[in-house]
């Protein structure tokens, strides 16, 4: 006799997973395929004073169990971070902490989903998303997006068919999709929130990784413009993307009930989330030194994402369709030659020496076989020229 | 309309939690309510110094996205130390850290527990197991327990009759009852998990914490003396209770098939735990200096336990009986007189300036209304003689 696993893993799609996993580990071949932030750019310093100044300061907080909703002075900064980002409406006490912001998806699915809950995602969206869902039993649907985001329109058809328990948006610069939902769809999709009472989920952990220009502002901020809106919302940030991804420290923003209910789940999870990484982050931003970090780091991914797109354009000319995006760290293409197939390109590219990630996983329904994966963040210019030009080789390859 | 939550959250009783809460943080009282270590014995020093050496060595690991298996230096570590407990049969692969010992127990229920689903645990045993178990559906029945623990016979009968998906145990040193399971029955629990082909659950957050002699070895250590029984068990452990709780580090080892399901669930929970605080755990291990810092809160655990046996023997004399705990940080107690009510005294404490646990939320069925939980582990002699004697005072108005 053998173990007998719990149902919901049965409610999982794990070879796609794995299949990912066997193209990110590979030794000396140059990656697209990560989702990471670059280590050599973070704030090792920083993080190392911020350390210091919190167990000098507060010994006791930063290392004995800490409340559930987080360390109070965190929330705070917290707090003052997003009145810094045009969202003064977010109180200390409106927010928990999470252990990175994967925790606050898993809290809202242990929260809100019961088995058999339709959730509507973006084809194509953040992969961990689909699987935490599916785990509490969602049965996740898509709505259609192009360059600009979720199509409004398409969303009101579909909650209106399908009563979803939630809608989940990665508004600005999505992961995998790169795009930005516009101004005018956000105020859109706040007032359909509103209309059709639906809760609307804003995942935001890379707004603050933009280019040239700042994206438009979050739902969270533009809630104070759609009356009753901000009943409906809820907004999971995370300092993964733009101070460290190994502290661990996401927030989630909800009403007020579901926040309680929350927190109550949490302490379940895994009680409270590092103290010893939260006052570490509380240190860090009293410091004030991330925006300029954010400074430094902006021009660099800015300049790896030019890099990229001009080396598709020169190697892959009209053979590949994409965007070029904003902010983040993706580039999301569509190979355009018809019964293009990038799993295919992707085992093939392997063997030139670079490696990306197929679209179809992104997508919890109607996947595009065509489309492609790209991350510049961790790869410099000369060496993202180098990668590309693999990848072409790869691609004619193919097509010979 | 207002937000519909998901059904599970119906499943668990949250007044009872709440009720407790409110013990807990009232200032200007003596505070035997707590289940937490006592801050003042942490190693500050050490653990900045560590936390020093894992951003000098490995910023990048250390700040960086890590593997959900947990930091690879860390698993080691966690080996390591469990050999030196008398557990050389765990390798470094055959664990996974998690967010704290809590998180070890939210997976366990993520990976095996379907809605229904009828799990074993000890009356009483921690509330927040309960809890965790019940949010996945579970049904949460008890097996008796006395001075030595749970009672394996009683088990055997329960095994028998309901069939159970798993059975924990928080064999040493018991949150809340104090309580060592035996040598003996050790070994008889491990073979009943054979027998009758039962994953058995081994919590032990408090091994270490022994005062005149180490308690017995650890089901895990033990498994090597029972044929085919380390299939069916799973060990959970925890540096918050033997070094800082507010790093959120814990440890679950599984079998093989199971340890990778429950990866694949942490993976959707919180992607790892916090690099930057598992880097840090890595360090201070690796510094050799956990065992001089455990050889000096021990004695000191020591004295407040015995200085709370005493003051409870003088000052209330008959009225009380409890076992003089070996270890841990909890005296588990029972009002000898018929129809007492802990929670009534607990309410009477209150007044009279001195806070402990009334035992019924840890039965998850069957609770004995005159138990209570008295934590000796963060107050000082004086205090402790000062709180017993309020909590005498206090049941001596009740008795009036």
């Amino acid at each position: 006799m053998t173990l007998k696993f719990a149902q919901r893993l049965d409610w999982i799609e794990t070879s796609a997973i794995r299949e990912l996993f066997k193209l990110l580990g590979k030794p000396g071949i140059i990656s697209f395929a990560g989702g990471f932030p670059d280590a050599r750019l973070f704030d090792v310093a920083g993080i190392a004073k911020a350390g210091e100044v919190a167990l000098a300061q507060d010994p006791g907080g930063t290392l004995q169990y800490g409340a559930t909703e987080g360390y109070q002075p965190l929330r705070q900064q917290i707090s003052d971070w997003m009145a810094a980002r045009g969202a003064p409406n977010v109180g200390a006490d409106q927010l928990t902490v999470t252990t990175g912001s994967q925790q606050a998806l898993d809290l809202i699915g242990k929260t809100m989903v019961s088995p058999g809950d339709t959730v509507i995602v973006e084809g194509p969206t953040f992969l961990a998303t689909i699987q935490c869902f599916k785990l509490y039993g969602a049965n996740v649907i898509t709505v259609p997006t192009d360059a600009h985001g979720a199509d409004p329109q398409a969303l009101a058809s579909l909650i209106a068919e399908h009563n979803p328990k939630l809608v989940y948006l990665i508004p600005t610069f999505g992961n995998p999709s790169g795009a930005t939902l516009s101004l005018e769809r956000r105020l859109e999709v706040l007032r359909l929130a509103v209309q059709t009472q639906t809760l609307l989920v804003e995942d935001d952990p890379y707004g603050d990784l933009y280019f040239d220009a700042p994206p438009p502002p979050s739902l969270m901020a533009l809630s104070e413009r759609v009356a009753g809106s901000r009943e409906w919302l809820v907004h999971c940030g995370s300092l993964s993307k733009i101070l460290s991804p190994g502290l661990r420290v996401g927030w989630l923003i909800a009403p007020e009930a579901m926040l309680r209910n929350a927190v109550m789940c949490k302490q379940f999870s895994d009680a409270a989330t590092s103290t010893y990484a939260q006052a570490t982050a509380a240190a860090y931003l009293a410091s004030g030194d991330l925006a300029q970090a954010l400074a430094r780091t902006r021009p660099i991914y800015a300049e790896r994402a030019s890099a990229m797109v001009t080396a598709l354009r020169e190697e892959m000319g009209e053979d590949i369709e994409f965007v070029a995006p904003g902010g983040g760290l993706f580039v999301w293409a569509r190979l355009t030659r018809p019964g293009a197939n990038a799993q295919t390109l992707a085992q093939r590219a392997i063997e030139e020496g670079v490696a990306f990630v197929p679209g179809v996983p992104f997508f919890a329904t109607n996947p595009d076989a065509a489309t492609l994966r790209l991350s510049f963040a961790t790869v410099d210019v000369a060496t993202i020229q180098e990668g590309i030009a693999k990848l072409a080789k790869a691609w004619r390859s193919l097509s010979a």
